[in-house]
Formats: C-alpha cells, sequence, structure tokens
C-alpha cells in the first residue's frame, strides 16, 4: 500500500522545530481513569484520545498511542480512527505507535503490515531480543521509523539490560548495534527510559544522532532537567520525551482536555529550559 | 472474569497423555496460500483454522494460534471465534496464543487482559527483555501459561541470546532465572527454537521440569530426532514441539484439512519414535 505520509525521520524533525517542543503525549486510554460524561460512550477511547490530541497537537511534537489499551477494549477500530484523525487533522505531527513487537521474518512482516498498513503509523517500538533479522522486515517500509527498546524506564528493566557482555552491558550493544550495523536505512531510533539519566547519557554517546524515545517523566517520576541534559543532541534536539498519565488525567472532571492542555505546556516549558546551554560541571 | 479453564500445566500434562502427542500445530492463517475455494470468503481465516482444528485435534497436545495473522487481516473477531471454537468443541486441547508481548507493569496488565480475557487463552509468549516486572502481570492470571522467549529459532536469535554474560550466556541466564526465581507460581515455560539442538540440550539441563514451546521444525528445517532426544523429560514429555506451515499447507487444494491431518499424524509419529530410549553415544 503506497504511503502519503513523509519521511519519518524528516517529519520528526520538522516537528521539533514547528512545535519548539520535545515532548510526546502518550495515548494510554485507561476507562477507569476517563471522565464520567465520557465513560459509558462505546467509542470512549476514541472520544478521550481526540480531545486530549486536539488540545494538545501545537504542544507536542509527537503522539504515541499504546495499542494494548485498545487490543484489551475490543477497540481496534477506535485507534484506526484516532491515528486517521490525527492525519487529518494534525498532519504535521508524526504518530509513533508503541506496539514493542518482536518475532522472525514472515511473523515480524505481519505485525509490520498491522503497525503501517492497518493503523498507518509513522513509526514503531519493536523489541531487539530475537536479534536483527526479526527487525529487517519492518525497515522494508521505507521511511517509517522504528524504535528498538535499548535501556526501558521499569524497575526490572535491569535483570537482562545490565548485564555484562563483554566490555559492556547488554543495553550498549543494543545501542551500538542501532547506531551502526543494523542502521542500514537511517530508520532506527532507541527507546531509553528517562529513570536512569547516566545511562541515557551513555547511549547518547553510543549513538549521537539517533532520535532517543524517552518515556518514564511524570507519573514514572524521571528528573526532567537531568534526563535533557543527558540526552538531547548537539542543537537541542534529538529527544522524543513521553508523558502519559500525568498528562491525560491531569483532571478527572469535564475539563480534562484543557487540564491536559496546561499540562503538556508546563511539561514542555519545563523540558524547553534544559535544552540549550553547558552542563553543569 | 472468572474462567472455567482447568489450569495450564494441567491441561498440557493431561493432553501429553491423552493424546499420545508432543506436537502443536500453530495456526498462522496467510490468505495468500489459502486453497482458491476460501479464499474470497471474509471469514476466510476462521474458516481455515476450524478446519485444520477439527481435522488434527486428536493428534496435538495443543494449538498455537499466531495473532500477528489475525491482526494484519483486522481479524481479531476471527480469532475470539477460533479460540471458541477449540475450548467448545475440543475442550482438552490448550490454546498457546503466540503474542510475544514484553511491556512494563500498567501496559502489560492489558495485554494480559487482551490475551486471557478477551481471546480466553490458556497460555502465552512473552518476551523477556525488560526483566520481571514485565512479568508479573501475566501470572496474575492463576493456572495460565506464561512461555518465555529464551533461544529462538531464528538466525538473528543469536545476535543477542548468544552473548556471554558472565561465566553462560543470555539465553542460559533466561533459562536459569525462568527455572528459579521467577518461577514463583509455577506457570512458567521457555521457547526454544529446534534449529540448535544443542542449546535445547542445555535448556533443558537447566529446567530440568520446564515445559519447552518448540518450533523450528517443519518448514524451518530443525531435525526431529536431535530435538527430541535434546528436550524431552525423563519420562518423555515436556516438549510441545510446534508446526506451522508443513501442516498448514501440506495441499493447496480442497483437500487441505486431510493433507494436514495427514502430516500431523505423520509429524506425530515421528516425534513419538524418539520420546523414549537411551540417547546415542
Amino acid at each position: 500500500m503506497p504511503s502519503t505520509r513523509p519521511s519519518f525521520p524528516l517529519s520528526l524533525t520538522d516537528a521539533w522545530t514547528r512545535s519548539d517542543s520535545l515532548l510526546c503525549v502518550g495515548l494510554d486510554p485507561d476507562p477507569a481513569r476517563f471522565p464520567a460524561h465520557l465513560a459509558s460512550r462505546p467509542d470512549a477511547c476514541f472520544e478521550f484520545c481526540k480531545a486530549i490530541v486536539d488540545a494538545t497537537a501545537d504542544r507536542v511534537c509527537a503522539f504515541k498511542p499504546q495499542i494494548a489499551y485498545f487490543a484489551a477494549q475490543r477497540a481496534e477500530d477506535q485507534l484506526e480512527a484516532l491515528i486517521a484523525h490525527i492525519h487529518a487533522q494534525h498532519p504535521s505531527v508524526p504518530v509513533i505507535l508503541d506496539v514493542k513487537r518482536g518475532d522472525i521474518g514472515p511473523t515480524a512482516t505481519q505485525y509490520a503490515r498491522e503497525a503501517f498498513e492497518r493503523y498507518q503509523a509513522d513509526a514503531v517500538t519493536v523489541n531487539p531480543y530475537m536479534g536483527f533479522d526479526s527487525i529487517e522486515p519492518w525497515l522494508e517500509y521505507e521511511g517509517r521509523g522504528v524504535f528498538l527498546l535499548c535501556r526501558t524506564s521499569n524497575p526490572g528493566g535491569a535483570d537482562l539490560q545490565l548485564l555484562e557482555v563483554g566490555t559492556e552491558r547488554l543495553y550498549e550493544r543494543v545501542a551500538r548495534l542501532a547506531a551502526g550495523p543494523w542502521n542500514r536505512s537511517g530508520q532506527l531510533g532507541l527507546v531509553v527510559g528517562a529513570t536512569a539519566p547516566a545511562e541515557l547519557a551513555r547511549v547518547r554517546e553510543l549513538a549521537s544522532t539517533l532520535p532517543l524515545l524517552v518515556p518514564g517523566i511524570g507519573a514514572q517520576g524521571g528528573d526532567v532537567e537531568a534526563t535533557v541534559r543527558a540526552g538531547r543532541t548537539a542543537n537541542g534536539t534529538g529527544m522524543v520525551i513521553n508523558s502519559s498519565r500525568a498528562i491525560l488525567f491531569a483532571s478527572s472532571g469535564e475539563d480534562f482536555a484543557q487540564a491536559a492542555r496546561h499540562a503538556a505546556t508546563e511539561a514542555r516549558d519545563q523540558i524547553n529550559t534544559f535544552r540549550m546551554g553547558a552542563n553543569p560541571g
């Protein structure tokens, strides 16, 4: 299926400039936390996310829907409609579909078809545990972005990712592979949590130009200043800093979208405070 | 949602005994390979898999639908119907839903809800890269099985899984964790490809009683004798040996289900030849 979407690496760079923002709003629609006036609607996932999207689109460099929330609700049609809405109404904001898939070639091809053809995502998240041939089918979609899990923000991320492999740790090996031999087409990025800034800095050292998708600020407690100083590129971009719950559920009332806009503006501005300037000695 | 399904560890043990089979048929419905008389039907994924299931149910210890094929076709409803059909018509055959998910806690909870509540799977496959707290939410579903990816059958499986971590390799560490501290509730199993029998034997050594889900025989070329001798437990069970394409597409004509039954019978019998007796040399 031919796509009319622009190349993700270009559209992300444009979005950083145009929005003056590194903030990404994660769309994790948890019905238990919807405002009362939406909760009983059959299309509540779509309506909730659409309101968040329309209220925050000029404050963000990307949106990141999390497919698990839609799948648990049998709401795949609402996810399709949501991404179509973003492309139609906010065409310059790329959509990163958080799927964290990982499977062998023929099955990865099916997953790539799901994400890039069915849902029309601009980029995805992929798990590297099964190696490069499980990543290749995603790269056949020219111009689409693929963020590989590298150092994740959850406590258990340490269980395997911090194991020493030769002279480095496993997450460093993933970063080195993604910045080098695996990145033949310039489509790769990395997922690195905000909860371990020293490791984020190490990934930026190993992968100086790759876009980093950084979850873990907001509800997960990552420190914004340390995160931005650790992950930014020389020109003060290079990061897609995700916040989900702190923005989506900034208010539980009918003013939830307005509250989300306010929270997104504050998060964007706080991030921007630390994008330029020297790191403290 | 309360489940009426029996505990997976028990139902799998029963299935090994009752069917006298270690064979699992993988349900990977690729529309490009459907027989002509089914190809244009809107419910072709369901009808194709249902015919395979009904023709092979007494030859297998489990069925393993691969969710990616359904998702790429917008056929989630057909996957729901297929699993409901298996539970209703072949209640003693457990269903392993191949999803290879892996995400942090709150999102893993959504994925577990998708697999265990929506689809009513008896067991799933999960990626361990994000560590134990990404696995825990799956284990909250008492009696459901969780197969962790350990040593996969694709060539790229070597990229990370064979890295040396201390005195062992990464896949050995995963096997050791799954057989020990991570397996608090007895729900874990491991995915180990048939394409590297020496590593399969090593996993069996580290995880003497865990069920092993073993893809890679048939189309992927794994050697059946070496696989069974490497992975069997002392009583000649312990393995769920998956074959997908070699059985699903044994014939491309209207006799596809009958051909699948014939191929499944041959695969079961070939496996059974090597279940008991001493290993050579």
